[in-house]
């Protein structure tokens, strides 16, 4: 672990750091934001943010306004990169593939299967250097945008009991049935639908078995609501299954940092209440 | 004047327009937040933000986390870009001069005099426009970071009367006396060094007729503090002339907008004050 950035902010430090992943193959850059407690050496609870497409470890910690809540709730905040990367990586040209383009989920498929495991190393490896090496209490939650709210939701309903608390802005809900997750997932997984349905968080909310309580935020003018993100199909697998879901459609907000900065605060305070409990 | 950029934000609408400048001789973009109070038409103070070095309008807009505070106070809040633009405006290879280091000043030598007259820009063309196009009371503050510190500070204490409240992060206080002020002020005016001290805010506070209070925020962590930014000669000559300066200099913080937006909230709480007194 080697560390490329460090900027004081709101009294704690946004550092960025690198380390070679065993899991992806490759070297990885991710973001963590040290609050005041974590300076002080308290033990902190950890909020992971998963990024949408094209996105790196930066967006969010440029444009997000994150550091001013994490340092009032005393929460450590972590974001990675979308996608195992390097020259040794395979990518595609398209904005919505490879590199950058890492779903979150575990390929299987060739030339992807080697390197993009991004579903292990947000949910395994990730967590377990961050608990090593930081003032990193027991307690976990997870959020993100678009095909980071599609990760976010999707971990956390793989790994029942790993997260406190769950959050979403603008998520891809249903990636077997948009067009961005059916790309994705005949990429990364090839034609066998059953396999797509474990990387759907609409497929699991049918059969999960912790009620983790899902935060929802979607912007009513964003562009991509009524042909890729659906938010509507997860309100209706969560009523039929009963499990808890708070979908929040926000008038006049699009598809960027301006909506997500706008309601973070919400957010922040939505898992502090569970991670600090 | 045309509307290029719009996202809801905090209640309010972060917007981007562009227009043609007579006073620049080019298109110029400029960035607007307009608070919850101004898309109701009521009329808002403005508040000019000048930005730094290589920036354009939207370093400020997407870093800085400003429209939380500006639909707090109800402030609109203005960030113009940093020069002129453009194939026909002449231009320099290096980042300190030319297209995106105007330094907020009227230049009188070829090739920049046609078009570098950032200072009739931002304290007349600009306001003018947007106190005609949005809903914008007489109220007016201005503040910036480094060289666009340098441009609030000089800004207001050229214009008497002109702007209730000022403030800057890590602003080049004195170019007349280090290396990015004597590059560009030898380029825009010549060697006439008395020209040079009608744009220097440590030279203007001498003679300055108006006590406007002075609140500026200085990393000590910065790398350009003690070569380019030293806000000791600021000190000196207010503590000299009797001019108000509130200097704070914040430990462990840099140069970059992770410290703009630590800071951000306690200026314009003072904008605020004085704005909306």
């Amino acid at each position: 672990m080697e560390r490329v950035e460090q900027h004081a902010s709101f009294g704690g430090r946004q550092e960025v750091w690198k380390h070679a992943s065993p899991v992806l193959g490759c070297e990885m850059k991710f973001a963590v934001y040290l609050p005041p407690a974590a300076l002080r050496g308290e033990p902190c609870a950890v909020l992971y943010w998963l990024s949408g497409l094209t996105c790196t470890e930066q967006n969010f910690i440029t444009k997000a306004g994150a550091q001013a809540h994490a340092a009032q709730h005393g929460l450590i905040v972590v974001a990675p990169d979308t996608s195992p990367r390097g020259e040794a990586v395979p990518d595609d040209p398209a904005y919505d593939l490879g590199q950058g383009a890492g779903f979150y989920l575990n390929a299987t498929q060739a030339p992807w299967a080697a390197h993009y495991r991004m579903q292990d190393y947000v949910a395994e490896e990730l967590p377990a250097l961050v608990e090593r090496h930081f003032p990193a209490s027991s307690g976990r939650g997870i959020f993100g945008h678009s095909m980071g709210g599609h990760g976010a939701l999707v971990t956390a309903l793989r790994h029942p009991g790993r997260y406190r608390s769950v959050s979403a802005f603008s998520p891809i809900v249903a990636p077997t049935q948009v067009p961005w997750g059916q790309k994705a997932l005949t990429a990364y997984l090839g034609d066998d639908r059953d396999a797509w349905r474990t990387w759907d968080a609409v497929e699991l909310v049918k059969t999960a078995t912790e009620r983790l309580a899902l935060l929802v935020d979607q912007g009513e003018a964003d562009e991509f609501l009524a042909t890729q993100l659906r938010p509507e199909l997860l309100q209706a697998a969560c009523a039929a299954a009963g499990h808890p879901l708070t979908l929040r459609l926000q008038p006049g907000h699009d598809h960027s940092y301006y909506f997500i900065a706008s309601f973070l605060g919400e957010h922040f305070a939505h898992h502090a209440r569970h991670l600090l409990a």
